[in-house]
């Protein structure tokens, strides 16, 4: 505790060095030195001059000698990703640089006038034990003595680590060369800091090694700032941006306010590694430590620096001022970057560096950066030079390339901004409403005084069919649906073909006041997409039968949509269609999600006497499969006999790289939108759909 | 022609000594020295050694020469706020924190190891008449020559100008300042630069000078780099933070593409100097230059850095990156700094810094700070030095307090960036479809298939009372409004006690796809307001009239909406309760803007013999006074028979420092609520205006 003490006391001098230039203030000079001694003082003396400091680095060739044991040839061709020569390429690429200055790459003491040689020291059992059990600890302790055999055992039964005789000593720098970096920048020694360690830490928890992780290093260092500069490192801020979520530190700290954890990762929804739940945007920590934890999940592989800018200015940059840390410390795993085949992200070095120079701009510079992943040995090479040039105080690269945020990165983000927002001011001021949920919003105050709009929409809906077209309803006996939901033409009963409109509620454009988040319905319309293909129908004097589904008033569940569809169609054939008397062409038209009906019932009856055409609009929304209950060429024929057009942006057609991909032909002939949005899908292919039902109906009368 | 070309030569040897650190690519040696002679080479030999740049400075005294001729004593107290010691109490800060080497503050050349003295020189005729007319060089030219008289003359002829015999020779050293930064920045001889310079630019148009500017030194700066670089300077962005917009920047780049110019400044509709309609936010450029041009108009003072820090990580930083400038220009006023009188504005010197850390990873850090305006000596001195150290490579400062940006910054940042939409791919994300306005939207598609949203509304509202409480229609003969905009009680004609509920089409409470843009009606809510008072009214017996007037269908301007309000009053007061048998008690409640026929009514008619209290919702909507055409007394009593319940954000309480503001009598008895939101405000005092009523309609009856 002594030692405690007066590492804390060097510090503070070190600090008021370090920030010599004060908030510029006037102070006069001290009336007794003015007084006492009349001597000619220059008219401008400075308080105290400014000392640049250096960037720390730590790199420790001892590192490399954890290493996965071969046991078959092809490990030399295609070595374990965890690879020694990752901390070296990193070191090789800073020399080749011009940042350290070391012609040999031996890793000498003296590195230059940019950055500082931060010695590494093994991390003591004490330190470790701050965030790991005894138990961890001993195991891994008694890895030197092992034998081969024993290794490869325990390293087959590991979640994705390996252990050599050296791992223990390796691991034990790692941690130890983390500690060392953030102290070193906590101490006012350097501006900065990079340690350029190996293993990794964030898989690591509290009781288990994992994801080639064996200790927590960043779990560790926190822990350690914190307890021995308990003054000036009262909360750091942790920063994972490796591309997979830091299960390790998020659990070291999941009960604790002082340190806030903020992790973008791959997650896809738990099935990238480490594929738990854990990582999900939910999980906002416990106890003391709720609201301090935030997981920015991607659900999406593909990614790069428009997302992670994205993420950055909403979420990262906004939440981290407010958290005002003292210390900020980067789990900088380069995995998500730009040529990383596991992580399959498109990261940019420039953008490292942007996301880098961000951060410095918190805790007044106090940043460390941790290595953590990375796989691709050029990749992370690249990567950490754009890291590092950002850190000895160069303005980032320009971005390669610039690019348009992908919608489910925007999506995930706003999802994340919502469920913080109870926790952080930055974000009340757009999402003041959002604190509480849907479902919450509905049953706090539907039975009072609210009413959902969908049936506000559909009576609209149902008046102008009825006026305009004189609709009447068609009753649904014994379900238990608004009287609106099926309504039609008054002719259907002696129709020879009829077209079916099953679609969702239709949508609103309005705008949203950001601040109360409330609709002004002066400003706002209803998007009736059916509305075209009713007027269609209704000049060739078809019938028409215009169904509408109602959405299922619960978040994210739109199960109860789905079946609703599939049950009205099929009662509608089993109740009307099969019994109208001159009825023998039918053409469906399905608009979003309303359109599994279609799929459903065309698998589940053989309507092919009568049914010649099946459209689709779904725009994002899944595909539906037919499932040929009656006959196997049902599958077939469904192919050949519709349409079902996809929004250019539907997840059907791969990401990136991947554009061909063509989906199967249980979905129906699937096609492309160039636009996006239901509405906008309409407007393109309406006539392609509207002729597809022509030839369907006109080849029927050919063959009569 | 020649200089200019040999200046570019330079500027490319030195740049790419600048930018000696590449991007990591790997090159190996060429293969001519490594085949001909076999030299030992180190394992590791750096490419290029990096050369650390200073921040460049430019101050001359001479700009100080420029002052305003004394006419009063006063002025020697309360001088002009445009004052010479603006630039040396900047430059003595930088002195006295040791940016800047110069003890006896002369304006040495030779000032330290942190900054390299930028010679200032005077701008050149031909330099000038790149923005400016020769008309308003010429005048400019005859001020040295001018009689005390004269220049005084034109001193009060100017917009907030002043001349002396030096005003030429410092606004050509302002000027000449100007250039020379940015050439220091653009050739790589400094890192950045900071031009301590005055008088100001950026209101200088380029036939005028205005608001204390002579020439426009930015926008010839500009010029000057894009004609003299034209290979490494193609684009340039000028951020304009100055509290007042620059319209002379503006007005200089308007129809050009290749200069972005973003402004942050009050506005209030136009009423904050330069007081025109340039400064909005829909003032986008035109031509080539439409796109090009973005302004951030504050509409109230007051703001701090919660709004500046938003305003730049929501609006500023995407586009500034997707325009990925050659260089950036910061027209640096700092009269927005907290403490100047004249910008009433509250960013921090820290503030300062973040912003100059955010734009300086722009343009590879090519970034060239010009001081504007900026008034309080003290206040211009500290963000001179925020900016500085951050200019030099010190992490800005901490931000000394955390707000929530205030709502009505972000609602104009919102609509900028809709606006914005159109041409910046960094807001398509988000605002995909609001590249139109609504105007637009309902001009180009209600007719054929969209639907306003607030019938369909209304028409849920009149479902729920027909069913609920036996509402029927009230008709309104010869008004040109749909049919369900009064409904009443069907005991109404009998009634001895009436409320009248008068409101605007209740809002929705609704989950807006970030995306898309469109609403999920499914996850949609109507907010009923009035709800509560119409089962308060009818519980008690009352009879009920319920009014619903529809706003207008044109953006901001909801002129139709209140005199609809006014005039369906008025006509239910003339055509029907003045002859019900036996009405003797009258009470209103006016919701949202409708509550203006309310207060119309009162004034035009009286009413006293019935109506008894008049109860306002109004939330953040503007007041609105009774004006007593019957007879003077009406508007005590509408004092004294009023409750008007406003947000706690509502306007009428004055911005900050001004907590007392109390509305005058003739707007009502107004209270201020703790709640923002209509839903909120009724929610709160429900029972204080329903009781205020009862109070009302029990006196009448003890006076009878």
């Amino acid at each position: 505790m002594t030692e405690t003490v007066g590492n804390e006391a060097v510090l503070k001098t070190q600090n008021s060095l370090k920030r010599s230039i004060d908030d510029g203030v006037d102070k006069t000079d001290s009336p007794s030195t003015a007084v006492k001694r009349p001597v000619i003082v220059p008219a401008c003396r400075p308080r105290l001059q400014y000392t640049p400091l250096k960037t720390g680095l730590c790199y420790d060739v001892r590192m490399r000698y954890h290493a996965k044991i071969f046991t078959s040839y092809f490990e030399y061709i295609d070595p374990h990703p965890e690879d020694p020569r990752r901390i070296y390429r990193i070191y090789k690429i800073l020399a080749e640089n011009g940042l350290v200055n070391d012609p040999t790459l031996s890793g000498v003491d003296d590195i230059g006038d940019l950055m500082l040689k931060i010695p590494v020291r093994e991390a003591t059992d004490a330190e470790i034990l701050q965030v790991h059990t005894k138990e961890h600890l001993d195991f891994l302790s008694r890895t030197p003595q092992m034998t081969r055999d024993q290794l490869l055992k325990e390293t087959e039964k590991g979640d994705s680590v390996y252990f050599n005789n050296d791992s223990f000593l390796s691991a034990k720098l790692s941690c130890g060369g983390a500690i060392e970096a953030c102290k070193a920048v906590v101490e006012g020694r350097v501006k900065n800091a990079l340690a350029v360690v190996r293993p990794p830490g964030h898989h690591a928890e509290p009781e288990l090694a994992g994801g080639f992780c064996l200790f927590s290093n960043v779990a560790v260092a926190a822990q350690n700032m914190l307890k021995n500069y308990p003054e000036s490192v009262r909360k750091i801020m942790v920063l994972d941006w490796d591309v997979h979520h830091g299960n390790g530190t998020q659990k070291a700290f999941y009960n604790d306010d002082r340190v806030l954890y903020i992790s973008l990762h791959r997650h896809e929804p738990g099935k990238y590694y480490p594929g738990t739940i854990h990582g999900n945007y939910d999980r906002i920590g416990e106890g003391k430590g709720e609201g301090f934890n935030c997981n920015i999940p991607w659900p999406c592989g593909g990614l790069g620096d428009a997302e992670y800018l994205w993420a950055f200015e909403q979420v990262v940059m906004p939440m981290s001022r407010e958290f005002q840390p003292d210390l900020v410390i980067i789990s900088s795993g380069f995995d998500a970057a730009d040529g990383d085949t596991i992580g399959q992200c498109h990261v940019t070095p420039s953008c490292y560096g942007h996301m880098t120079h961000m951060l410095k701009s918190l805790a007044k510079g106090n940043l460390c950066v941790v290595l953590e992943g990375g796989y691709s040995l050029d990749s992370i090479a690249k990567s950490a030079l754009g890291v590092a040039k950002v850190l000895i105080g160069e303005p980032p690269d320009e971005l390669p390339v610039i690019k348009q945020p992908k919608s489910e990165a925007v999506e995930i983000i706003d999802t994340v901004i919502r469920t913080q927002s109870k926790y952080w001011k930055c974000f009340k001021s757009t999402h003041a409403n959002d604190g509480c949920s849907f479902k919450q919003k509905v049953t706090n105050t539907i039975i009072n005084k609210n009413f959902p709009l969908q049936s506000a929409i559909r009576q609209q809906q149902m008046r102008h069919l009825t006026s305009e077209f004189s609709f009447v309803t068609l009753p649904l006996f014994k379900m238990d649906l608004p009287d609106d939901t099926v309504i039609c033409s008054p002719n259907i009963y002696d129709s020879q073909a009829i077209i079916i409109c099953v679609h969702d509620t239709p949508e609103i454009w309005a705008q949203r006041s950001r601040v109360t988040g409330t609709i002004d319905p002066s400003m706002s319309i209803i998007i009736d997409t059916t509305l075209d293909v009713i007027k269609w129908a209704f000049e060739k004097n078809y019938g028409v039968i215009d169904i509408n589904i109602p959405q299922s008033l619960h978040e994210q569940d739109n199960y109860s949509a789905v079946t609703t569809a599939q049950e009205v169609l099929v009662f509608i054939w089993d109740n009307y269609l099969k019994y109208f008397p001159v009825l023998n062409k039918v053409a469906f038209v399905g608009i979003g999600d309303a359109h599994s009906g279609i799929v459903h019932l065309l698998g589940h009856r053989d309507t092919r006497s009568v049914v010649k055409s099946a459209i689709s609009f779904i725009d994002q929304r899944p595909l539906r499969p037919l499932i040929p209950l009656v006959d196997e060429s049902l599958a077939d024929w469904y192919y050949k006999n519709s349409l079902v057009f996809a929004s250019t942006e539907n997840t059907c057609w791969g990401s990136d790289g991947n554009e061909n991909k063509k989906p199967r032909k249980k979905f129906g002939r699937v096609l492309k939108c160039d636009s996006d949005g239901l509405n906008n899908n309409i407007e393109e292919r309406f006539n392609e759909a509207t002729d597809f039902i022509l030839d369907t109906f006109e080849e029927w009368s050919d063959s009569e």
